[in-house]
């Protein structure tokens, strides 16, 4: 039994640091790099990228809306051919100094409101999945099952993985409970390992309300934003290598 | 007989125009289209890509200091390493937007006061160096004579490409007139023609005192930024086209 | 007989000119000035300001989504909070760069996507006379009439004030036809002119389908952001001169 | 005995958050915040006034070049006209966001690239000047004795203040020891704050070569970016009360 265990990573920004990352790196097999719109400027970028190439932890573009006052959080109703081309220079940008750092772009996973955006925006999940096809054929995309990007993705000979997230909990029929709802956040770290460790070798998950949901994610997403966040991850992962599941990457 | 006439393009952001890059890219044989750090954001970068390749147009990166606010035109201290992979990041995001509307880099043309600043400046001309060999071993890089970036650039194993300014007068050593002073910014368009021609045909030009400086561009920078420099490229092509000099990239 | 003509103002950011200011200040009596946000870079503020107190011009502030990008142009989801701050901060920002310039501010007009979002969007709406009322209570605030902004700016104690598009087309319950639909946008300066001076003495405009609308704006909104418009602005002034119809701010 | 102690604020932006401010304003007397050039965005700023507001702590304007993307820590060669009203933009907006935080501003101090720049650049010291003395005659400005932003605030009836630094030492002539030399920066909270006590009680401070140095600053900088800073600054505000000096603002 395998499974991908991914982060967001290279969110610091200028003289701003976001996230431990090279505390993750020794955790994870995929690590999304934010590409410059949210986060991430140059250097930070290219020595996320170099950490992931030490580590041999494959790099994926987490390309996002154009908007570093929000971090990348709150939706902008940017026009559809904006949106692909700001997808295919973010890909671009990051590939370039992944590629410096002796690695290169094996995925791409939207970031934050864009993300959000696209389970349900049709024109916005498109626009992703068009700019994603032009810059390189048959990408995996990191997302969430039945979303209008997983079908963008399909449709443009994409390869849509699906994920599942540690820390959230998980609506009777499968999609994740509303942030905004009490209980949608986990925070024990034994309970998070041991839900994942669950999805990976049993393909089941409990619900908010006690019942069982299928769930068979290919990969799945850890946080790495707060130093509780490492402490999860850590968790996880030993869950993991203890249950003899192989952390490693889909891409 | 040939020469190259290369201009800046792409250098219209948001709802902002700059300059009149349909009508240049019928008069130019390259295009130095900018990368979003001083102009251009991504749809303007793909549109100008898209409109070289329509016209056999051969596509350049306009790097620059990282300064929407003063459009790349002033000295930014920058450290070494940032600018190295900040010009890593314009160069990949073009290049990616390039291939996308069916063209691809040819050569970099540092922009404003990063181009100034690497005649002199050893520091910035070896960060451009570096990074432009770390993208593109060999690649043509535009640059004056006698410059910092064009030592740097031949040090890294790439090929500087020496070009002249039209509209500009010379001094009797063959360096640029500095625009603050008078008479170093020509503006008849017959006059600037003939000067062209007598560039590429016999290699040289008229000084500002009336001496004759030998001068062997490789290329010729026209501007396109106002109608009348339109008028102005114009008039230099038409005379090139009479001289019997071949307009084509160098690259 | 009076009325105010107001147009945006101080759109021009560091070497991006955008519409012809000098032009419009001789025929307006309030410019809505941009405060960086959407356009507008401090030395543009300041000059645009100043120009204005020179034609003694009512200046107002041009508030807008953080959105260089997208020209303010397109809806951001901002969280409220952050959308009071921004609000007060470009407000103060004006303000002070107008006291420079020997004036000061004297009312509020949201920009582009902003100004449509607040004629329904009641969250946004809210915070834009929140962070109003703080900076200036009583202040007068441009608007559609029967918008969420016209409530929440009467609610907080600002004075909402009326106004009307001078190349717009109207529904025949008075609200603008959408920019999508065909025949939405008027560019014959007669006609145009003719509409507004209708406005104005008899409070009534057509229709799109023909029927008579009341109407009674304290302020037309007339564009000046292409050649065309200004045209258009100086037939609307021509005619209300002739109308023997008062131009004068109404703040 | 009396000085005022300073530190930079509001140096946050977005989801990055720098420094620990709430500890920060129960040990100084000035606080000087970003104002969204260099670090600081609309609510930030508000926040840190309105906690300034709260610890009866003096607010200042710390402009800087715009420049996010170096954190305002590099140079940048901007036209002194462009300076002169980037500083009223800044200083407009963070005194609009401080009222409506319930203060407002009673100083300036100019923070990193431009700070450093303005003890010699007599350009930018002027351009600072001519802005500060537009919005607010007489201000107080936070600089080093003999430089040229005190020359050019004296000559334009601004107050200029001089600070000394807690953690940096000074050479024989009583000038900072540049940070590239070995030594130059304190880290020892003790030594550091019995040589804040002795700057104050006895205006002097012992040199690196041994020496002693006549110092009398009117304020003290004491940094708070880092868990280590804040140790600092909680040791030199102790040794401070012990030995009976005042803490209190200089404006």
């Amino acid at each position: 039994m395998r499974v991908d265990l991914n982060a967001d990573s290279g969110e610091s920004f200028s003289s701003w640091a976001m996230g431990d990352d090279a505390a993750m790196m020794a955790l994870v097999s995929s690590a999304s790099v934010a590409c410059g719109f949210h986060a991430g400027d140059p250097s930070v970028m290219r020595a996320t990228a170099a950490l992931a190439a030490r580590h041999g932890v494959t790099v994926g573009a987490h390309v996002a809306y154009r908007d570093l006052a929000n971090f990348g959080r709150v939706f902008v109703d940017v026009a559809p051919g904006d949106l692909v081309n700001a997808v295919i220079y973010q890909f671009g940008a990051l590939d370039a100094l992944a590629r410096a750092a002796g690695t290169h772009l094996a995925y791409c996973k939207p970031h934050g409101a864009l993300y959000n955006a696209i389970v349900h925006h049709e024109v916005h999940a498109e626009a992703v999945a068009v700019a994603l096809a032009e810059v390189r054929p048959g990408l995996p995309v990191l997302c969430l099952p039945n979303s209008a990007i997983a079908r963008a993705a399909e449709a443009h000979g994409l390869r849509p993985v699906f994920e599942a997230f540690a820390d959230r909990a998980y609506t009777p029929t499968g999609t994740l409970v509303s942030r905004r709802e009490p209980g949608s956040v986990l925070h024990d770290p034994a309970a998070i390992a041991g839900r994942v460790v669950q999805m990976v070798t049993q393909g089941t998950v409990e619900a908010i309300d006690g019942s069982l949901v299928s769930l068979a994610p290919e990969s799945v997403c850890v946080h790495g934003d707060t130093p509780g966040a490492v402490a999860i991850a850590r968790a996880v992962r030993s869950a993991l290598d203890d249950a003899g599941v192989q952390v490693a990457a889909f891409a």
